[in-house]
Parts: structure tokens; C-alpha cells; sequence
């Protein structure tokens, strides 16, 4: 129970509305008002204990429970949503698109929804884009299909005072920014313009990360049909390593801070032989570096699967940039192909036949839909952030902590990433899965 | 915090073998023995708390966390490991047996490992079946197909005497059991005989429930799996029912006694209108009835989709059972068929016509090869079950609490049932996803 | 060469209008018109001959290759096009929807094209249905799901009249029938009563099948597609009676009249034991019967799997319809669930356990998305059907014929069923790829 | 029926054995020796063909049919089979194996049968690779994964008089050998080496490719499911490219000298609106250039896909190898990532802003196992292999034209490559899905 954190939710004001619809029935539907959320339920954040430990629970120790509440901030009918998707794909964001849209529709009866296209360049006048009209009947199919129905783009976070100008233009009080790092730093600046301006709009970010990096959230939607993706493209390299002579399968994955989908990936196949994440740095040359170790396994098993996330080894290439520079930028920093280049040329020098098969899945594990039950995690958060917004709750983003929905307020989402710990359970259990040696440092 | 419960895990004794070969790298890898978990490391089970709350943590609030422990009570070379699976099918069984064997051979040296064929009935003399010899090379690609390699049988797990027999004529003195409510009973017990013959033997349990109904196991493995293929068929009701005048579309999926595979599965489609499951009861005929409703909903649609867990409504079948018991045993409790019966003869009945598609999965989704999700799920619970009884703790369960990996005492875990709670958030999150009625009871 | 058909295609009247738009542009990218198809070329249908048979080919031998015409029969501008899908789902049904409608609107530039909903049904007044407007922007994405976009129903061929009138009354001048048997005599009896009144309408079919039954055409759309869904439930049934004592897997699949998916699905998964189809009759009973080589199968294998196509072994079904008809009319003619009573009662009378385990995965087979390949496969056919219907080709069907497109006359078409032949290569790869017994006749 | 071809097939002498086993049983169960086929039974090679035509048909045109034969060449007490597989992995490789060894061992009652291990490589004494013992048990489940149980390689097809060696010394008298152009052009030179010997052994092929370019070979094994694979690609670069400002999706498939999978991957998808092949040349630059074209897209659409086969427009790669040559060999000829540059730098010379996602399937596609459909094909291609060798026929392949099983002089089939013919209906097919322009050249 030793870390604490500032877990405090902000709120525009008092809430006095009665919510419509649907959740009224939810009430009645029970008999009682249990199945409202009150503002005072928490979870713990820091489960670790033992016995004899004496705590006073304060805010710092204690995360708000999402959920529908009692009594609403907006008159449903004073309320225009929008909705905005930014950066890169990532399975599950039609889900989440239409969560949203059922939620604010069916259950608070919201009818006014506009969709921001191409992310939050969709705000910018420069660049004329219409809102995209959202109502049920244009949602419902969106999930079978990979991708944003709202298209999304990077970066344009910055002209925070347009993008407000758009929101006052068009009456949006409640936005959900559906988006990374970047997005969720943006949207929490579009939340104190706002305030400054003394608007009464609420935003609430649904945190989108493929990486898993995110901190506060235990699993970012999309995470696990990512994992399933790169999962085939593992076996992949499973079959074309052993049946090859020495054969070598090579496999590049996300993850440009963590390593969760490498290190998932592996455990889930069990095909892997090495797993290089950026929180583990590793040596290539000497005793214990990986080019001897991989030698070892071939000589022993005949094949050796690698699986490489995208962030991993990125002191190696530094060099390597300066070596190869006449191949321009695209290779910088690519460990994959640096690999590949690595290991086919400490064999050519040492003489021994390699069969090097490199895949790399990359667009292909983002632009798939999310599986079902990565859908139903998408559904629960969108209808979240919903329940939320119209509370009147901002700058925050929901999430999923210790196994509850709970509201997390975005300056501490965004303080710092969610990196592998190779001193914790998840590393150890993929040094046991693979059988990787102990250290790859000299 | 205000559930309690005794946590307390049994041991064999005190533990006094240095961990051999991998684990000892593990920890020269990290520099230090963090890696290993101690016995004193503990999670809170109930994390619900308020600001001001006083608690001293007990053994009645804290669970004991997995992992490997820097002393063991097993000398590997003295060992011989048996598992043995019982019940019913589920995605992820041969993950399991796979991750055993693997954690036994690779990370303790142990090179005596058996399977049990076809659940406890392996045990016994009378149906004279022989061990399965188990090592890594026979075990490796088993995941790649559904079932388990060792069989099953569900049933005499009542035999104890003759079990324990068996396990000491072949010297097992590790043993694991996977499977569900029953199995874990047997498991306790035979755990009871060994102790009561001063037999030096651990008997550690893997939880295995398709309806994820085991209480202390936040989710079973196989349970994702499952929810997917039970997608697939809801996914073909709503296809059929939208393609036909007045369409309904009816499946069945499992869950006797909870009906988690029909919440999960309609929230993570959204394409169901009506989820009915045993912990919700409901009226067929009246104004509230389901009946009714589905006659809405067809006018204002055209077309529904009904989920069924196959627990769901048995108190509607009794009556029917009276009324056609000249169909034989079969049909009793067959809510699936009752329904079918039901909706066709009252839309007969009201001459409206109805195209009614009913689809049963049954087997295909029990089956079924697990997802890699799954797959690292099971690879991790196999894992920590082989630390667990290496270390000589006994009458236990490997687990997964608010997302981390424990050990719950067997006793505990077959106290009682997980089913769905009404009155908390996955049953208001399915009722905001279908839009279904309040109540279905007049 | 011996079999010869009537062949002859009917067209409403000489061809004089040039094809505008994409097809001009087609000739003049190859430089000349090879890339129409002249109405003059044909290929062979019976394709088996010897050394020295003599042949002077005859429009008996001879089919007419399908494909753009350098004239066709419509102004484009003065087509109003509709499509109708009838009868049961079929996997690729929206791949032939959307194929219509791009070919329609992209090679030929109609742009009235209109969904009749529900079959046949959506002709009748009585009804009281609103065609569909089709256009690309609405089918771009329909095949991404199953089932069909206009909805589907069974009969209401028979209204020849008023079908008529409503083409009348709409000026659809070129229809295309997406259906089977049924559909396809409706479509011709609708093509003679245009006739008679003297329009100038084209009336071309696009056969559907999903059991392969179709005569003078090699594969159905879709048949792949769910040979693949059946090879699921085909898996399925083989994990459980292999993991069981005694195990029985048993799975019913389509196949009304012809066991063509049963055959493939054995053939693909070579996990069936037993393969028992409509055209291969088959004795339960004695020596040589069902029951027996099953038993010996257990008893030498200790499991087997049985599928059965729904047509199979009808001939047991009356007498068993006599003897449980207190069941009701639901259970005549369930060659699945009587096979299930059957294998149990036979074992429970001789005393040997065995575990059955039944699926019936019924419209989950039907209700999925087409395979990429049957995706090929229907826009390909659906292309032929525009570039047919323009050229004012009538009363007949496109099809696949030794691996060219052509055109069927419709009455040549639904004169007889395709249907395995017990003494040709398909059934004798069943039988060696099963094992099953030379004959279960006594 | 111009086309004429010597399609004679070779055999080691007169067939004097009656077949034992399974395939007595076949006749008996049909009551006559219909299921035997005759050497006499052929089919017409070339069907095209006008009323009015006159044939007398001779061994030019026709084709001998595959199938077991009333006598056979070898006793099978006599026989020692091997199989080899070679080249590049292909969907469905264990399959061919597994039916293989099956029908040997079942129909046949061959038991010895050995794998040789990594190609033509496991036939050459210095590298002393051990002969794989093959049976039922061993290859039951092969299937269930991609690739080869047996390994395979590159090259050593050249060294005959050590393969010869090799399989005297062994007593090998049965060679089924998998592999594609190079492979068969090894196994012709066998066969003669081992008709040179006067050694009675059979050779008989089983055609492998993945880019379906084998002559006399309607579709290659597992085609269906690369198809299927890269229809997986190329639906990611739809979502990509349609969910990006000017988003452009670049996707290489296989295919060497042939476009196939390009052309069947687009149609089943219809998601891509520019195919390249190896077989249609086109222009980058200029106002008919692809460029030009792509340019015109993205304003009429925002969005493009791009589907290009590997050995397309390497007439422009040259010009490039000179122009990054210090890239070294790795680049030269990836006419993916050379688009793609090309592509990035004209739009950014215009000052257009695209979003170029590449994705490049590779290994994914053809480590994959076979679906059901592919399964079933490579079931009976195995199958009738083993009935030629059996029959002592040699220097042949087993192929599957116009709809049925045959043989094909192994000669022929290695004398050209299949590639699409630019003027015939696929083609055509492919512009009309596509909606590409007529030519891109200036």
C-alpha cells in the first residue's frame, strides 16, 4: 500500500439532473437505486500488503469507481457530443465509436453526435473538413471492420485554441478523445482551455494504446487481438524456421517503449526462443551476447525463433545509422532489418549456413477488428466514458484497475509510461517460457 | 475490506532444497533475489475501501501470492509428477499440460512425469489403463489441437482410496489436478488421504470451469476462447434472424449454473436483444414477460436475437417436463428446445408469423485449440502451479486475483459458486447493450 | 463425348448497341476486340473421349461462353435493373449482390438498380414492400457480413402474375434470381410470362446452392466457404471422442439430397470414420450394418467420428417416425438426432460404455462471410450475370463448366439434381480416405 | 481443340499384380470393377471448340485419367517408398505427406516408407541427414501445421548420380518427390538415371507452387489458402489507407513470374484498385503512368490500394539497382519497397501529402496450414500419386485439368510457365474489379 498517487476526479459542478431513459429504468428494474454509482465508492490502487500493516485510506490511495450516477450534470437534451480518434489504427476503435454513440442515444437519450474527422486536424479551419453526423443506425455495423469510421491522423494537438474555437463554434460540451500519449496530453490542455474560457464542456478521454504503455490501465483495449495477430505472424516464423537447415525466424513486433506485445506474444505461442524488449538492453557480440547464444541453439535444436519489438536494442542502431547512412532515413532505426543484417553476417564470417526468415506483420496487426473480447472490453469503456461525461466529470480518462472500471484523472495517466519490469512476475515468466539465457550483457 | 476469508495455504513442511538449474540463473540475472516471491508476500482480496477506513491486515484479507520460492521442499531427482485432467472439455487443457511438463522438466530438472488417461478413472485398478509418459518432446506442439492429450472422464473421483493407492504403488508424490468443482473436491480429499498416510506428497489444483464459475478465479482459461466461438454462432442467429421476415434468431451456449459465456458473448457482439442466464429469472407469458417483449420487438424491428445459457429459466422447465415427458429424459431441461416450442407456438397462436433459426454450438466451443491469449493464461497458471508444489504447498489452487497470479486454498474455492451479481456492473453493462426490459417478471 | 444436352440460349433480340463506358475502354487497352466474347464460341461439356472416336461437334456438345458482348441488347440508360435472392443462406450472397450492382453501374453505367426484399415475397402487393435502391456506396461493404442484404424467403414463386405486374409497374426490365432449385423454376416461368406479354425483359439466374446439388455446374458459390465451417464442427466432434473412453463424435451437415459437404469435409479433415450421404443407403443392423463396424472401430481405436448429411439414411427414419411419433412432427426426418438414439441404445443393450457427443452446427455454416476465394468466385459470377442480362441473354443461368464461365439454359439446368456417384473418383476418395466398410448393406 | 501436346506417360513395364488390401475391397463393394480405371480412360485437353468442327481424337489431345488400376506394377511387400519435399513451403506440404503415407500404408500395405529430410540436400551422403521412418502414427497429425514435416531446401537437384546412389542403397524403388519447376526438372533427370540403371523404380511428382504458375495444372495446392492469407494483407491496407488523409496501402504478394495471387487476391476482396503483375507491364511516370493514375485516385477518393506481385515492373528496378546500389544486394529487385519510395517521392515533389502504408505479408502466407478446401486437394493429388507409382508409372506428375485428376508427362509440364493471359477473362476480370485504366502505358 506504498504507492500513492493524486487519484482526485475533477467535476465542472454539482450534479442536479435526473438521469433519462434508459437509466431510470435500471432503477426500477432492481428496485432500488444499487445499481447507480455513487461518487464515494473507491478501489484500492496498491494491493500489496501484509499482515499487521495499519492503513488509513485517503484519496491517494483510493481510485473512483466508474459508473452511471444518481444525478447527471447536462439536460441530455442540451448536449451535443463529439468524438475524436487520433493516431495510429488500433483494434477496437469502432467499438468504442459505438459504444459511445448507443450509450449517449439509448441511455440518455443524446441526439445531437458528431464524429471529428481525422483526428483532432478535423477541429482545424485550415483544413475544412465537415463533422460527421453519428446516430445508431450509422454505427452498428462499423465494428466488423478494422480502422476509425472516423479516419485519424497524428499530431495537431497543439493548436489547442482553434480546436476550442471549433467546440464553441458547433456547441460541442461533451468530447471523448479516443487516443494515445500525445492525444491524451492534448485533450487534457483542450479540458483547461475550456475551463479558462469558463465553458461548461466535459472531456473524457478513452486511453487507446496498442503498446499496452499506458499507465493506470491494466490492459489497453485492442492489446489482446494485437497479441493474437503478431501471434500468427510467430508461428509464421515458427514453421519456417524448423523447417529450414539452421533455420532462423525473424519477427518484428510493436512496441516502441514496452515490450508487452513481444513479451506476450511469446508466452501465448510458446514458439520463441529470444524475446528483445526495450526495457531489457541486450549485448550482440561476445560470450553473452545474443549472436553467441543463438549459435548455441542451432547447434543444439537446429532452429531458433527471435521475436523483436520494434523499441528494443535501439543503442545498436545508433551505430548502425552511421554505417549505413546512404540508405536514408527509412532505416534508421529499423532492428528489425538490423538484425537480420547482424545475424547474416556474424554466420557468413563463421562460416556456418544460416536460413534467415525475417516477417514483419506490422499494419496488419493494427488494422484487424478487435475480437470479441477485446469488442466487449470496448463496449464497457465507451458506455464508461459516457456515464462520465454526463456526470460532468473532466479531465480524466476511464479505465480498468485491479479488475473495476474506475476514472483516472489524465495528468496522472500521462506522467509516465507502463514499461515491462524485468525484476517483476511477467519477465520471469518469459525467461521460463523461452528458455532465453539469464543476461545477454557481457 | 469487509469480506474475509481464511487464506491460509498448507505445507508440506519446511522448505529446504536450493532451487536447481533455471531458477538459480534467474537469479544471478537480475543481480539478486527479487525474482524469487516470498512467503510473506501477500495481495488485499477485497479492495473495495473509503477515504477515512481504518484496517490492520489479517491472514482473513490477504492472499498469498505465486511464484517461485528461494527454497524448495522437493528434491527434483525424488519426484515423480502426475496430472491428470477431468470433466468436461475446455479451450486450453493441452496449455496446461504442456506448461507442467515443461516448468518440471526445464526449470526443476524433473524427469518423472506422468499423465493420468482419462481423468480419475486412470487411477483405478479395474479399468487397468497405464501412465502416459510425459517429457517435452511429446508434449511440445500438443497445443495446436483442442481436448487434452491425457483424455477425461468426468466421475470417480469418490474412489479415494484406490487413488492414493495407485499413487503410492507408482511413488507420485507431486500431483495435479485440473478441473472444476468436482474434480477440486476429489482433489481436496485425496490431498486428505495422503496427509492421514503420512505421505510426503503435494497435491496442487489448476481450476478449470468453461462457465468461469469458480469462485477466487477472477477468469478461467478458456473462458475468452469459449466467449469467441459462442460469438461466431450468436453472430450467424443475428445474420439469419436479419435476413428473414419477423427473423429470431436463438442460441444456446453453456453455463449451467452462471451465465457469464452469454453476458460476455452479447456484450462483446452487441447483437443480442435478450440475454437470459440462471441468476436472473424471468416471466414467459404476461405483459412482462419475454414473450411480449419479443413481440415489441419484433413489430419495431423485424427481427431478434435471443442468448440462452443452458441454465437459464429451469424453473419453466419443470412444468414443461410433466407436460411432454413422453419425449423422454433427453428433453428435460433442454431450455434451448423449450424456447424454440414456446416462441413458435405463441406467435401460432397470435398468427404472426415467425422465422425462427436455433442455434446450439455445444462442442464447438469446448473443442476448440485456445486463443493465445488463452494460451499465455494457461502457460502462466501451469507455471506457477509447478512452484507451488515444488515448494511443497498442498490443498491449494494457482489462481488469478484482481491481476495477480495467488494460491487459494482448495477448501475455499469449492465453498461456493461465481455467478453473476444483478445488482452490480456486468449485468447493468448487458442490460445497456441489449436494451432489454427492466425486469421480465410480472 | 456421349452426353449431349439442349444447350441453346435464348435472347430477347439482335444486339445493336455498342457497350459504353469501362467495356470500350477494355478493347481499346488491347488493342483490338479480342476481349469481347463472340456468341460463337463454345466449349465441349462431356469431355471424356479415346484415341480414334471421331466427333462432329453439334450445339448438343457445346456450351456458350459467358462474357462482354462487342453489341448488347439495352440502352444502359433505359435499364432498370433488380435482384432477388430467394430461399435459404448461402455463404457469398452479398458477394454476388455487390458484384451486380459495380458491374451494373461501373461497366454499363445503369444506374436504376433495386433490391426486391424478401424473395419472391417482395413482388406481391399483398406485402406491401419498398424495393431497395442499390448503388455502390451502399453494397461497397454488405460481404464483409453473412446472410443477404435484401433478405431472403422461402416460395411465393408461384405468383407468376403479379411478380410480373410489379415488373410492370416498375419498369424492371432485367432481373436478375439469386436462388436455387426452386428459384431458378420461378425465374424461368417469370422469363415465359415476360415473354408472352411481350416485354422486352432479361431474366438471368445466379445459381445457389450451398449443397452442391445444382446440375451443369461444378461448384456452387459458397460450397467451399462452408465445407470450411462443417470442417470446424467435423474437428470439433474429433477432439471430443478422441479425448473420451469410447468416444463418439457425430455431426449432421447439410446435404439434403446430395452428401456433398459431408464428402469434402471428411475428405478435407480426414477425421471422419463413417461418411454417410443421401445417395449411398446403408443398413444400421447386422453383420454388415453401421452399428457393428462401429463397434469393432471402438474396439480397435477406442474412438470414431460419424458425419451424416441431413438427407442420409431416410429410409430408417419412417419406420423410427412410427414408432416415437408421440415426439411431434419435429424430430421426422432427424437422421442426427435418431443416429444419436440409435448408437446409444445399441451400446446400452450390449453393455459397452460409449460417449457420444452430437453437434449439429447447422446455420452457422450458412450464416458466415464467403472465403476469399468464393468472394472471387461470386463477383466473377455476378460480372457474367450483367455482361449476360445486357446482351439480352434470357431463361438462362451463368455457370462453371471444366473450369470456364458460361451460360445454362435455366430448364436444362433444373431438370435434374448433381448428386454423388457411388461408382466414381469422389466417392472412392471418400472411402479410402475414411476407411470406412465396402458396403454397409447386409 | 488446337492445342495438341504428346501427352504419353511412361511406365516401368506390364501390371501383373493384383492390388491387395483396400482396393479389392472397392471393387467388391460396387460389385464390378467400375472403380478400377483403365489405362484407356482419357480426357480432352483443349475443349474450345465450334459446331461444325470435326475431331478425330488422338494421344495429342488427350489426357490419361489418375486412379487406381486393376493390376499394378510393384508388389507392395517389395516396395520401399520416399518422399521428398523441396523448394519454398507451400500450404498444404504435410497434408501431401500425410496422404501419402496414408494411402501407401492402408490401400496398399506398404510399410516401409521414409522421408527424405530437407530436400534433394537429405539424398547427399556428405551431409548425412538419416532417412525418416514414415507410418500412420506419424504423420496423423501433421496437418494440423504449416510446413513440412520433413524439412526442405533449396537446390541439390543437380547432383543425380548421388540421389541415384543413394536411393540404390537404400533399395528405394518408390520416389513421390513435392516441389515445383526445378524440383520436377530434378525428378525427370532421376527417372532417367534410374531408367539408365535399369533400376525398376517409379518417380512420380506431386506439382508444388505457390504462385499457381505450373503448366497443364488448372490451381496449385494451396493457393486457396495463400489467397486467403493475403486477402488478410490487403484488407489491412484497405483500413489503413481508408482511415488515413490520402492514405495509401502498398501491399507485395508472391508471385516470381506470375501474378495469381495479385489478380485472385484483388477479386476476392475488391479492395484494391491498382494490380500489378509480372505479366502486364506498366509506366510510373507520365500522364498513362501509374503515378499519374494514383494521383487521380486519391482526389476523386482520398484513399487507394495498391496490390503488387514480387516480380512485377522489374524493368524499372534495374534503372533503381544502379541508382542505390550501395543499399548492396538485399534491395535490388523489391519492387515493394521501391514503390513505395517512388510513390513518396512524387507525391512529396507535388507537394501532396499522402500517408503510404507498406505491408509485406511474406512467410505469413506460406507457413500457413491448408484450409479444408486445400486439405481435400492435397488428400486426393497424394492419393493418386500413390496409384500411379504403384501402376509403375514414372516421369510424371499428378494434376487435376478441367475438372478431373490425370497425369501429365513430368516433359511437358516443366516445358513453360502458366501466367495470365492478359487478353483472356481473368484479366479482364481484374480490370473490372478493379476499376484500374485500360493500360498504363504512355
Amino acid at each position: 500500500m506504498k504507492k500513492e498517487f493524486d487519484f482526485t476526479i475533477s467535476n465542472l459542478g454539482p450534479c442536479k439532473v435526473a438521469p433519462p431513459i434508459l437509466l431510470s429504468k435500471l432503477c426500477k428494474r432492481t428496485g432500488d437505486l444499487t445499481n447507480y454509482v455513487r461518487n464515494d465508492e473507491y478501489i484500492v490502487y496498491d494491493i500489496e500488503a501484509s499482515p499487521g500493516d495499519h492503513v488509513t485510506f485517503n484519496r491517494k490511495h483510493l481510485i473512483e469507481k466508474a459508473g452511471p450516477r444518481g444525478l447527471i450534470f447536462f439536460n441530455p437534451e442540451e448536449v451535443h457530443a463529439a468524438i475524436v480518434t487520433c493516431g495510429g489504427l488500433c483494434p477496437g476503435l469502432n467499438d468504442v465509436i459505438r459504444a459511445l454513440v448507443m450509450a449517449l442515444w439509448y441511455e440518455y437519450g443524446v441526439l445531437r453526435i458528431s464524429g471529428i474527422p481525422f483526428g483532432y486536424r478535423g477541429f482545424l479551419p485550415e483544413f475544412n473538413h465537415d463533422l460527421i453526423p453519428l446516430k445508431p443506425d450509422v454505427v452498428k455495423d462499423i465494428h466488423r471492420q478494422g480502422g476509425t469510421y472516423l479516419g485519424s491522423s497524428r499530431g495537431y494537438g497543439d493548436n489547442i485554441s482553434q480546436i476550442v474555437d471549433t467546440m464553441e463554434k458547433h456547441g460541442i460540451n461533451v468530447l471523448f478523445t479516443v487516443g494515445g500519449d500525445g492525444t491524451q496530453r492534448g485533450s487534457l490542455r483542450i479540458a483547461e482551455e475550456v475551463e479558462r474560457r469558463g465553458l461548461n464542456a466535459a472531456v473524457v478521454g478513452i486511453p487507446k494504446t496498442i503498446d499496452n504503455d499506458l499507465s493506470f490501465i491494466e490492459k489497453s483495449f485492442g492489446f489482446e487481438t494485437a497479441v493474437s495477430e503478431a501471434a500468427n505472424a510467430l508461428n509464421g516464423a515458427h514453421v519456417e524456421a524448423s523447417c529450414a537447415v539452421n533455420g532462423v525466424g525473424l519477427v518484428k513486433v510493436m512496441g516502441r517503449e514496452s515490450g508487452f506485445i513481444a513479451a506476450y506474444t511469446a508466452l501465448g505461442t510458446r514458439d520463441a526462443n529470444f524475446v528483445l524488449v526495450p526495457e531489457v538492453p541486450f549485448d550482440l557480440d561476445g560470450e553473452n551476447g545474443l549472436l553467441a547464444y543463438l549459435h548455441k541453439r542451432l547447434i543444439r535444436r537446429n532452429h531458433a525463433v527471435i521475436v523483436v519489438a520494434e523499441g528494443a536494442g535501439q543503442e545498436h542502431l545508433e551505430a548502425a545509422s552511421t554505417e549505413f547512412d546512404a540508405s536514408g532515413n527509412k532505416k534508421l532505426g529499423d532492428i528489425g532489418l538490423f538484425l537480420q543484417d547482424k545475424i547474416r553476417s556474424y554466420f557468413k564470417e563463421i562460416n556456418v549456413e544460416v536460413n534467415l526468415k525475417y516477417i514483419d506483420p506490422s499494419y496488419m496487426i493494427r488494422a484487424t477488428p478487435a475480437n470479441p473480447i477485446d469488442s466487449t472490453y470496448c463496449a464497457r469503456l465507451g458506455t464508461y466514458a459516457v456515464h462520465a461525461a454526463m456526470a460532468g466529470k473532466t479531465k480524466m480518462l476511464v479505465s480498468h484497475v485491479n479488475d473495476f472500471y474506475v476514472h483516472i484523472p489524465t495528468e496522472l495517466a500521462i506522467s509516465e509510461r507502463n514499461r515491462i519490469k524485468p525484476s517483476e512476475s511477467l519477465w520471469r515468466n518469459v525467461i521460463e517460457a523461452t528458455g532465453q539465457p539469464a543476461s545477454m550483457k557481457n
